[in-house]
């Protein structure tokens, strides 16, 4: 077998064979196999995609390229969350914890993030004390003894995908929806999951922009778990606006703890209500979403849920004080109010400016060695179809910078990601479709 | 500028900018933009293609990244002669001192062979004593003394088709036309050219199989040759089958030598007359291809090309006693004849499996230092649309070799590519088209 004519023949539109994909891919981990042939080869996937069956192989090869997490010391049927990132997402902080409490174990991996906010990981460290390091036999025993733990990925998780992810975004190949779904998809399954909830995002503020890409992301996805035999479902969720007000580490912890104690953003409570659903239902804690749903809303209503908050907290040696009290959470020196100099309905939000702004103020990484500074953020008082008035405020910064210069210059930034219009807006819709391996449910 | 963003562009389909393809090609030479960028372009160029501008800025920036013969020292318009290569492919033996003869300087800079048999350079060395090598100064007083040599390629020329070159043979984007055809076009623009004929094989035994694919390269070649002022013209000549019939490297001198004599096999004779009426008509010899070609017949029946041979060969150290008598050019020991176990009419003849046959017997190159054995190779007797008789003789190998397996093993490679028909079967057109900056004429 030569890697040359496995291009050549992805090149020309034919299938892959089962063994020509393990070829490349355990090939290109060992170094066999150089950059400058696999680029070309992902460049030809770009052009010519993959089948179902070719996406889960090059799934499982790269998941077991590198560490797999048997979580079967766990009991219960593991049910992991994904989400494809936006800017304001702070559901796995409020859904950890409240699916748990409905008695789906929760044994989650979360990353750092890179741009816009912190990763679910770094968001935590938000609690003073709050660990997100422990050892295998601990995470375990965590997850049978609380319900859930949230830990940091350590290991040699998926090399083949850190490798090949690396090359494709210095070489125009990461918009390829099979090359994107393996990619998310081996992590999953590497991690050990038994069955996989996404929330794909779509719109200005996600990777996928447009509806149909989306659905064709979630599609994919969905196939692999298939093929794989995970099962998974894929919910389509807005990201054409951020999700809820706050933006930045510690604000968003302060708002997932709204969500558990009954309040918080409509649309961040009702993603979380179905995501969380079709958890339930994957994980065998319900029959259907409808039967979820109440389940959901009981822990939420009863408190339960802030509990297992609490509780997953505690066992990770977070101070719990900070979940009863979160004016306790750290707290920016500076809020800056960004007000309207227009009236009229919001039409629009950048959601991608917006999550540029707050990382600029500092919550994001603009660089993999930036530190954060898990205080400050961006609260939104305004989201679209909300009525504003001139001098009216749009939406606050909480910032610890003393440059006013470059405060003023992200004040113009967040005025900029609104748009106002003179017309009556309507709501936009929150979730677009579900992807089950029944087919595509559009709204 | 950043490379990433130059090949998503080409991905998207976009027309890369002058500046684009200079950054592009400089980078790459020098080490700043790696192979694997440079592959995942290149397959995106394979799919997207390039346009005749790009196209030609691409050649430019070849052809100056290395060595440049300016050629200005030579007298008079310096018409180059190419051809994509074939079984049994002697026209720049006959072409060098024929044009010569007719006043057309001939600076020729020729390669030496990989696969089939030796190149141009090989094959003269089948005179005894044929000095390939020759100080810059000695070749251009040579030119305007004798009126032609034939040297070896020496220097860095093109050193970025040549890092190119080597990197699409990996990567499976060869097959790309811009590609080939700016690869050809740098190596003729850095050797310094004021025009140049194209002989574009096609066929079974060509590098394109299809006269669509032989069209579409050489009008590549002609908009690079009008985009950089030289004046270029292609023929496109057929490859169903090997030219001429003799394959090895002395026997194709001997048949060059013969056809210089006004005899030789009709079918070399004529792609003789045609690229050389042509490089008349460039070089500013002739006011059109008919008058070129009573001039070039006036060459051959006056004996003055085949004195202009001696010349050359005289000039180079060669020993002229081979021209006069070619018999003592290098011999084989053995002679097989490859018999017909069938009657009937010759209907093909796969250029290629004879290419193979002769470099088996050792008149090519199987890997890069492999040893060529100049006396070598296979003279076909018969050829398409030849009547045959079982028992009857086909082909005859030359051999060295006292191996009788591997000599039976070639035998029956050259008894299998003959193709015999009941049909009486019509000798093939030798001449499909001419493609100059006017258009495409096709006969």
């Amino acid at each position: 077998m030569r890697a040359v004519d496995i291009i050549q023949k992805k090149r020309d539109g034919h299938e892959l064979s089962s063994e020509e994909i393990a070829y490349l891919v355990k090939g290109y981990v060992n170094g066999d196999i150089p950059d400058y042939q696999m680029s070309a080869w992902a460049m030809a996937v770009y052009y010519k995609g993959m089948t179902p069956r070719e996406t889960g192989d090059l799934t499982l090869e790269m998941a077991q390229s590198g560490d797999q997490i048997d979580l079967s010391p766990i009991k219960g049927i593991k049910v992991d969350k994904h989400s494809t990132g936006g800017v304001g997402d702070k559901t796995t902080i409020v859904l950890a914890p409240l699916v748990a409490a409905a008695g789906v174990p929760v044994a989650k991996m979360s990353g750092r993030g890179l741009g816009h906010t912190g990763g679910t990981i770094d968001k935590l460290e938000s609690i003073t004390g709050f660990s997100v390091e422990l050892e295998r036999d601990q995470f375990f025993s965590q997850v049978n003894e609380v319900g859930v733990a949230v830990i940091g990925q350590s290991g040699n998780i998926t090399p083949a995908d850190k490798k090949l992810y690396g090359l494709r975004d210095v070489t125009a190949t990461v918009d390829s929806i099979p090359l994107i779904a393996s990619s998310i998809m081996s992590k999953k399954i590497a991690a050990g999951a038994d069955a996989i909830v996404l929330d794909v995002k779509t719109g200005s503020g996600a990777f996928m922009k447009t509806l149909d890409d989306s659905i064709a992301l979630a599609q994919a996805m969905v196939d692999i778990g298939s093929h794989l035999g995970r099962h998974t479902v894929a919910v389509i969720s807005d990201m054409d606006q951020p999700l809820g007000f706050g933006i930045g580490n510690a604000l968003e912890v302060k708002e997932a703890i709204e969500i558990l104690n009954g309040e918080g953003p409509k649309d961040l409570h009702e993603v979380c209500l179905i995501l969380g659903s079709h958890m339930l239902v994957l994980g065998g804690k319900a029959k259907n979403e409808e039967e979820a749903r109440v389940i959901l809303k009981g822990h939420l209503e009863d408190g339960s849920a802030l509990a297992k908050l609490r509780e997953l907290v505690q066992a990770q040696h977070g101070d719990i004080g900070q979940i009863d009290h979160p004016e306790t959470l750290p707290t920016a020196k500076r809020v800056i109010e960004v007000k309207s100099v227009q009236a009229g309905y919001i039409s629009k939000i950048q959601a991608e400016s917006i999550g540029i702004a707050a990382m600029l103020l500092g919550a994001g990484r603009e660089t993999k060695d930036s530190v954060i500074d898990l205080a400050v953020g961006i609260k939104l008082l305004k989201k679209i179809g909300d009525v504003i008035e001139v001098g009216e405020t749009l939406a606050v910064l909480h910032a610890n910078m003393d440059n006013d210069a470059k405060i003023q210059e992200i004040e113009n930034n967040v005025l900029q990601a609104y748009q106002i219009s003179e017309e009556v807006v309507p709501v936009p819709p929150l979730i677009y479709a579900i992807v089950t391996r029944d087919g595509v449910q559009r709204f």
